[in-house]
């Protein structure tokens, strides 16, 4: 048995859900506020925070917290999808793309746009500061510029195959087109390559996510949108 | 021929240095100031920021940016020191606690001391402010209770054997001594952990680092501190 606990519209939560689907790994899903104190979770994961898998085996469990770790649990569960290439520098890849997503996107973009939007309205902290919100939309352009690059010669974000990158790219695009910060109109590669990512099977679950409150646009869940 | 371009001080590049050198892999050390813009290096790789591996490979290089992958780049090189273990469990355990340090304890600890100490100084930002290293210090003292706990029933923090989890705390916290800020006496159980790990081979070559005006402590290179 294995539950993982999860936020919907949280980056890293989405990553582990995404990457539980390709490789076919059932799970029960348990929704948890990234923002309030929950005792019972933290006896369960020290880093309070979403996404924790738990996994019930034998003789005991595992606990694994992060995307990172929970990500690379799931490809080493083996079977018919891989999310890393098979060569050792093409891996690489993948992993660079996973941590510029996990470091630099996070810092430059959700840390502005996701913080103003969600957390500040989610928690009761005001209204998004407009400056704040203007400035994650640049570093958010500067992103997607560098996803468009990326896949100038490339069919997925890391090379031929579909992988971990696309996993963290989804991932991180999704939660802000939830929001409809993302000016697809400009980005016809970037649109092109986000159409597939959302045509998969592992993709649909998140497109179902509806927050109390919190309405996506219409085109969210559109596959051709 | 392999360059990694890094900076003494940080822990994502002291995280690279030791993978390889457990890994026996040699590298060309290229210093790069995390806090200016070098144009040459922005055309290296577009993270603009350390530790990037640049592996010249028949018909091409490999450029990789970012522990994480490093780590993982270094490991999928084989060998016969392995740097996760075998069990996908363990490998979990682990990797969790590798996102542990490069995710929680970067915001809570080095997001607070090392920004004061190191960054301030050496950019002209001032003088550390008191309050903000007060603050580092506590979540450190959590930290620091946390590696303790994990070495309860541990010879290294991930389990049996020495894995990418040692690398990843050892990085960081090697870098926290050097500005003298582990309160050894109080964790002689980190400490004897932190001991073990100095004298491996892979660990000397931090352990000389010196940057110009600003001396670590006599006990920072002493294998019996």
């Amino acid at each position: 048995m294995r539950t993982l606990y999860h936020w919907p519209l949280d980056p890293q939560s989405r990553q582990a859900r995404l990457a539980m689907g390709e490789k076919k790994l059932r799970v029960k899903l348990i929704p948890i506020d990234p923002w309030s104190v929950d005792e019972k979770f933290l006896g369960i994961a020290a880093e309070g925070l979403p996404p924790v898998l738990v996994e019930v085996i034998p003789g005991g469990k595992i606990t694994i917290a992060g995307a990172r770790a929970i990500c690379e649990y799931a490809e080493d569960h083996g079977g018919k999808q891989s999310l890393l290439p098979g060569n050792a520098g093409h891996r690489a890849e993948a992993r660079r793309i996973c941590s510029w997503f996990d470091g630099k996107f996070q810092d430059e973009v959700n840390a502005y746009i996701l913080h103003e939007r969600l957390e500040k309205t989610l928690t009761g902290g005001g209204a998004p500061d407009p400056q704040t919100l203007r400035e994650g939309r640049e570093h958010l352009q500067f992103h997607l510029e560098y996803i468009n690059w990326l896949l100038k010669d490339r069919d997925w974000l890391a090379g031929h195959d579909f992988s971990l990158a696309d996993i963290a790219a989804g991932a991180n695009i999704s939660c802000l087109d939830y929001l409809g910060e993302i000016p697809w109109k400009n980005w016809p590669k970037v649109k092109e390559w986000y159409q597939k990512l959302k045509s998969k099977p592992s993709f649909r679950p998140l497109l179902k996510d509806h927050l109390p409150g919190l309405i996506p646009p219409r085109y969210y869940a559109d596959l051709d949108f």
